[in-house]
């Protein structure tokens, strides 16, 4: 739909989190034009220039917006902007609020938090998400993946959805007619690195040329073995152990400890959902590699098979824009 | 039964871990004379002297022993040495073989490994122990604390006990009349200290004038609440999920996480015992504060309230010394 040369943009769209940031220049139809990644995340900003005794007027967050997306926003000054992520944090740019589950996934756009910006458009945050019941828990930027994923037709008239987002914290989400009901955390991936680099397990660890995804499967059963039942605070330690007895090398060593946190993590997700009953329709989104270990262990613990969600960062960034009367929705869909 | 000025002494005693070396001076009773606490743990050794190219004649090793218990030596040449814990390592004086469990506590003592010392007597390292069934585990410097322990009449002839030794890494020894037949391991004060190190938990985290106690038992709590069967990967982000809705003060933080992790592992074995059918013996060993987080999270998960044994190190050294025809078994006992 869209014409001229270049190509005209409707949206500029940041996922801004704690250790990057990915700016996105979308057109009136929402589909990708240019994508730029930068180190910019919120904890490693770039420096304001010193000037004698006072900084420049830039500060951080607007330097790394320049960076982002000064030269697309100069092109089209009047291009509405949009991000998600810990940019909405306490210790981001501007803290925008928690929403409270159940929430409702249209309402998340309608209650974007504004940055005024001097000589500029504004910056338009989304919200994250609170759970209050049980253990609190909150999600910020996964919910936009949420929205992206359920921008899918079928996903989103599936009665029970329940959307996977691996990471340093594994989210998993679950959503039933456009609602999300509930949702957990796993600090999977940050207990990998922090026992890899911080604990006696990294000691006798080797780099390897490429993944063992032998030893990955090997940590992946423990989790359901009878030796699983004392939980991942013992099985972890037979990382050292099947070491001292020659039965894993230094070099997989880290993909069987990859392959127990896992384990331990999709083996209570998966007895989470017998105790539910049906199983939801699965989605989901995520690095491809990462995504594959994933996979691999909801097979072994009976989860079958997901489907992957491709782009739903700059798709939820896109819908939650129209939901918010940012931009107009486009004619057809 | 000693006499004399000074008491004369009839073994020398050493526990020779990672981070730590403790030596005691024991009399032909083996009740303890004098006692020492030195920083050099095997992996932080006296740096040897440089002398031009060549270093002095005396090891890392060589000079920690020289300061534990040297001018012991010179007054009483004669004495026998014997050591336990981390020292007979690969990475120790001398690598001292695991033993198999299951294994007689007093065969332990009839195979100590002799390291030969110029000028001075052997140093008898205590073995480890392995178990090689389900998922190998290994012990070394425990098995010592488990022989200490055993030596109570009371505990040796009950028909089954478990002996918890708290600390970096948890040990559970099972014995049945002199014999050790199982163990588990639970790396909770290692992943603890990762945790509070280095991820986002720490962030949160302000230390504290003293321990809250109110908020380790909230911790303690949550594994055997309906939160806690998504497994201690996803309920140590309540720490911070607690933090952010304003329900846990940053100087309580880090003593809630200790009770969710010390919590997780108490469930986990209580859920093991239960399985198991009669109740053991159960008999603690460490640190004072850390054991009553312990006896408070066993009397949570209904082990009861445990027995605490003292001097356990210094007594299986003792024993294990007697064992080996080191020093001739006191007349009465």
């Amino acid at each position: 739909m869209t014409t001229g040369s270049p190509a005209r943009a409707a949206l500029i769209a940041l996922d801004w989190g704690t250790s990057s940031l990915r700016a996105y220049r979308l057109d009136a139809a929402g589909r990708t034009l240019d994508t730029r990644h930068l180190p910019w995340g919120i904890m490693r900003l770039p420096q304001p220039l010193q000037d004698g005794a006072a900084t420049t007027a830039l500060s951080g967050f607007e330097l790394a917006f320049e960076q982002a997306c000064g030269d697309w926003l100069r092109a089209e000054p009047s291009l509405p902007v949009i991000a998600c992520g810990m940019v909405g944090s306490a210790q981001g740019w501007k803290e925008a609020a928690y929403l409270d589950v159940p929430v409702d996934l249209q309402r998340i756009g309608t209650l974007l938090t504004e940055v005024r910006r001097d000589g500029g458009p504004s910056l338009h945050i989304v919200p994250g998400l609170i759970q209050r019941h049980g253990l609190p828990n909150v999600i910020r930027g996964e919910e936009t993946q949420v929205v992206g994923v359920m921008a899918d037709p079928a996903t989103r008239s599936a009665d029970s959805v329940l959307i996977g987002l691996p990471g340093t914290h594994s989210k998993w989400v679950s959503a039933r007619r456009g609602r999300v009901t509930h949702f957990d955390t796993f600090m999977t991936g940050e207990v990998y690195a922090a026992l890899r680099g911080h604990t006696i397990l990294g000691r006798t660890m080797a780099d390897a040329a490429s993944a063992d995804m032998a030893a990955f499967e090997r940590g992946l059963k423990v989790a359901g073995a009878p030796a699983g039942r004392a939980g991942v605070l013992s099985t972890i330690f037979s990382t050292r152990a099947l070491g001292l007895t020659g039965e894993l090398a230094p070099e997989s060593q880290a993909d069987y400890l990859s392959g127990l946190l896992i384990g331990h993590e999709i083996a209570a997700l998966a007895d989470m959902l017998q105790q539910q009953g049906e199983l939801p329709r699965i989605v989901l989104c995520g690095d491809p590699a990462l995504c594959r270990r994933y996979i691999q262990a909801m097979q072994h613990y009976g989860l079958g098979t997901p489907e992957e969600a491709q782009n739903a960062t700059e798709r939820g960034l896109w819908h939650l824009a129209v939901c918010a009367g940012l931009v107009a929705s486009p004619p057809t869909e």
